[in-house]
């Protein structure tokens, strides 16, 4: 779980919240309409913008970014040597026996085909396709949330000139216009929140486990070319240790680590 | 149809309009010169913009994001391997007779260079060429809905910055002032709305179909030049599901779900 | 000549002038000055920004938008195809005497260098120095018009904000605050105005017709190289074609059409 | 010490206190719950958006601004040409016992690795990994700086717009008007200070040192590399001094002036 | 002299000051602490972002937008091309007699490697490691006049809101609040100023003598080369004309009119 996400976005969120209370009048700050306003048309939006598969996957994309998948790369290259000494011992099409314990269905897919005797040409290609798919899904779920962090502000703004033309529509009392102005104020201040606390910034962070994952993915893609082809145990572990810094690369059991980074 | 377009567009005008009727005064919202104003003056800038052509195909451009293009890249893979085995059996002259069949001029244009022995060479050439002319008039259509979303606001402004000297230079009246205001923010409201709930997200869903056509186009093109070299239907497969994502590579009727991605 | 950018440009201008008389007050819309000062210095910070023959050919780079040049790639293709027949038959010096029936100096260039018997690959690196040439000079015409379109609204704001500074630095007079203000929100007006319905729209408008141009001279650069090597016309023509969009490669003078694409 | 870091943002911090001062009421400038606001709202957002380890390193990266690290390109080339003679006189694996005079632990392991008899390809392979490792690091800790950089803003206009919102709905004493308004622009202050005086500078000189940092890295690759092949010292210094400017290459101790470049 | 940038800068100021003197009342716009807040400010950030070489390099940068260096690019290969003759009339090891007379430091420094007899893939690399210098030199000189570009309407807007809280805070005088909202938006007026009128412009036109520049040391570097491998005089001018536009390939002495564009 990566708790940064979530105390960032309490704290932010709990800021504000101290700032209203310390302002003395919570009660002018909720307002339901405004709130609808701002997060429908964000929606509404993002639902015009993306298909509707990729918005309803919203709350999932949120997700991962907080429970981020456990693999470290080197657990997942101690797995794949590991692998590449079953394949040395009994042969590759022994590796059919073990698809259920590995960790990762990418790995199963690769493995499967090797098993099968596809040519490594085509294995490649079709491992490297899966790949573009897959930062194709992270490139549309980081965009969907980078839309909500545009237009919640943009609904923000349309809502408080919603409000300010009632109000200067209305001026008869002007007892009423500062808390007419101050509603129309809050969507603005809806939209602020909702895109500086919660969207753009869990944009960004899902954009490096997007990355991590792309990573993870390629010393995988690398590995089944490896044992495919036949190598030594010894040499698919130098060839996906190079994808580890340094620091990572002698260590046994240092997958924590790698996770909270 | 892409029902996420329809209801992404109609939810975000029927929030606004929403909070406008609990506003109270609803009346205060329409005024058809700063409709007018706004959306002739958006269209008047994107017709100085781009070709009267491209802004005359606006309607059009729009439709493409709510009724899409049936055809999924599974069925097409079908219909290309269907080619490739009518050319292995009766000879690439017999594909002469189904081109009223095939599905998409693009495959007509190609296998009718293919029957007539043209240059395998050239034909990739040809292909290439009107495939970056389609990529060429995407990226125009999308560059109208992207102009219209930028002026939409900037003609809003412009209205505003109108109704404000008009509203100055006429204080006189201290009670109309807010009435003229109110009629000065109504042009920003409206640009913001048009750009904020149809043109700028209709932009990113069309780049999206864009995007999936253009890979329609690819396989074809892969697909021709793979049954005029002669390819056995088999090789022609799995050359073309490489394309495809590991998920629909051995589906055989998943066009619906395809089409909905 | 291309009537979209006449009448957007028109109609922009003539849409903001309709607002302003319906608002009732025309006259006060009207500040020389403010004019002066949008314009004069707009034109300042872009003489400081490019070289003086630059911004001196701002108006010859507005009229590029106007008035098209007229040639199509079709034509040029047929043309060029022309002179590889001459070539064919009567030896490449002969074009020496086809030079004034040429359309465009950059096939005069080439045909003389083929005919000076310069060596191909020099020929070729000269071509496209001057191509380079020409893009660079398209970069700099549009690079001027996205300057004005960014000083405008600058400079508006800069008269806004001296306006205001004497408006309040006098406020002795409260009847006079609000034609003070209108004032200073002219020179706002007036650089939105500039912007978003002059300068930046035909900055697009000119990418449109320099991307047309450019593929014009790679045609020329193609064909001339072609012929230079004694290719024979079909060669030519089919290797030209392959610039041209499906639809327009068979027709004989549709110039027409694809002028106005 | 870049002296030019500390002098910087203490003048631009003491130039707007100068400002603050003359104005008259200083303490109308001090409001601790604006700055908890503005700092902790911008930092939560930040540890929404980045790893926890990366955050937490903020303090460290600033401190890389100011406390410059000392090594020199031509004071390094010299070190790199000398264990290149030591290689020459008595063998490459006698390098071993110079590993703790090593000024760089990117040295040390290159070195350990030629003195190992790893492959070059590896040994460049690795080396190569641990620099993308590198610049992955700085890109991460100038992103982190951007952040704070571009929320500061964002939180100073949520902190005014909930002042706005209170000091609106509370309009029965005019005279407090002001007073609220003013505390309300407080954060907006503080945002726009920080973003300017602090975090945006200060990215863009950690940018500088991280290329700085960079083009070390390269040359002790490079220098490795060459060491390993068993090239003349003489070949080793010509190959690195291509990284240096003409001005810095036959100087022998100008690292100090290298410094402050 | 670049006439344009000296115009440019002037006229631009000028109009201001016509448009403050028109005002009525120039004094109003004089404030001395509000100068010091913007300039040094911008000065103070600048400096924090970029070493302290580069900020005080900010008036010869100036300058180089002014005083353009006087080398033309035919001038250039006129002289380049008249030291290949006397390298192939007297020797390579002649040239050494004439690096007083050569115009360039560049073309010294590469001529006296040739002398030297260095390698000539040595001599490319280091001339090309030199030009890559020139190009961060040019880049970095650039970076400052955009920082102070970006910086000094941020210091404006920090000016306005410290002078806005002084306002707010002491609202007991009406009278007095016109004009301390007219002293408060002055920094944003001088900020606005300095930006669009000095600093932007100015980076746009060292952009233009920077490509200018680099044109010319490419010029000498391939002329160098050339002059190296002992190629002919003609083929020498041969190579570098290719650098020129058509129009100067034939000129003898349009030095004048190619500085000029």
């Amino acid at each position: 779980m990566d708790i940064a996400t979530v105390i960032g976005t309490i704290a932010g969120l709990a800021l504000i919240m101290l700032a209203i209370v310390l302002g003395g009048s919570p009660a002018a700050y909720i307002d339901p309409v405004s709130m609808v306003i701002v997060i429908g048309g964000s929606c509404a939006a993002t639902l015009t913008a993306f298909p509707l598969k990729s918005v309803l996957g919203l709350p999932k994309i949120v997700m991962k970014t907080i429970f981020v998948p456990g693999a470290s790369p080197t657990g997942l290259i101690t797995e794949l040597v590991g692998y590449a000494e079953v394949a040395r011992r009994d042969g590759i099409l022994s590796l059919e026996n073990h698809t259920e314990e590995m960790s990762d269905d990418f790995i199963v897919q690769g493995i499967r085909m090797a098993v099968d005797g596809t040519d490594p040409e085509l294995i490649k290609q079709i491992m490297e396709t899966e790949l573009d798919n897959i930062m194709e899904r992270h490139r549309q779920g980081k965009g969907v949330l980078d839309a909500m962090g545009r237009y919640c502000p943009a609904f923000g703004m349309i809502g408080t000139l919603v409000g300010l033309v009632a109000m200067l529509a209305n001026m008869d009392d002007p007892s009423a216009i500062g808390a007419g102005m101050a509603a129309a104020l809050l969507t603005t201040l809806y939209g602020a929140v909702l895109s500086n606390v919660v969207f753009l910034p869990l944009a960004d962070k899902l954009a490096l486990y997007d990355a991590k994952e792309t990573l993870l993915k390629s010393i995988i893609l690398e590995g089944v070319m490896s044992i495919q082809s036949g190598d030594n145990p010894r040499v698919v572990e130098q060839k996906l240790k190079t994808y580890l810094p340094p620091g990572e690369r002698s260590a046994e059991s240092d997958g924590e680590e790698a996770e909270a980074a």
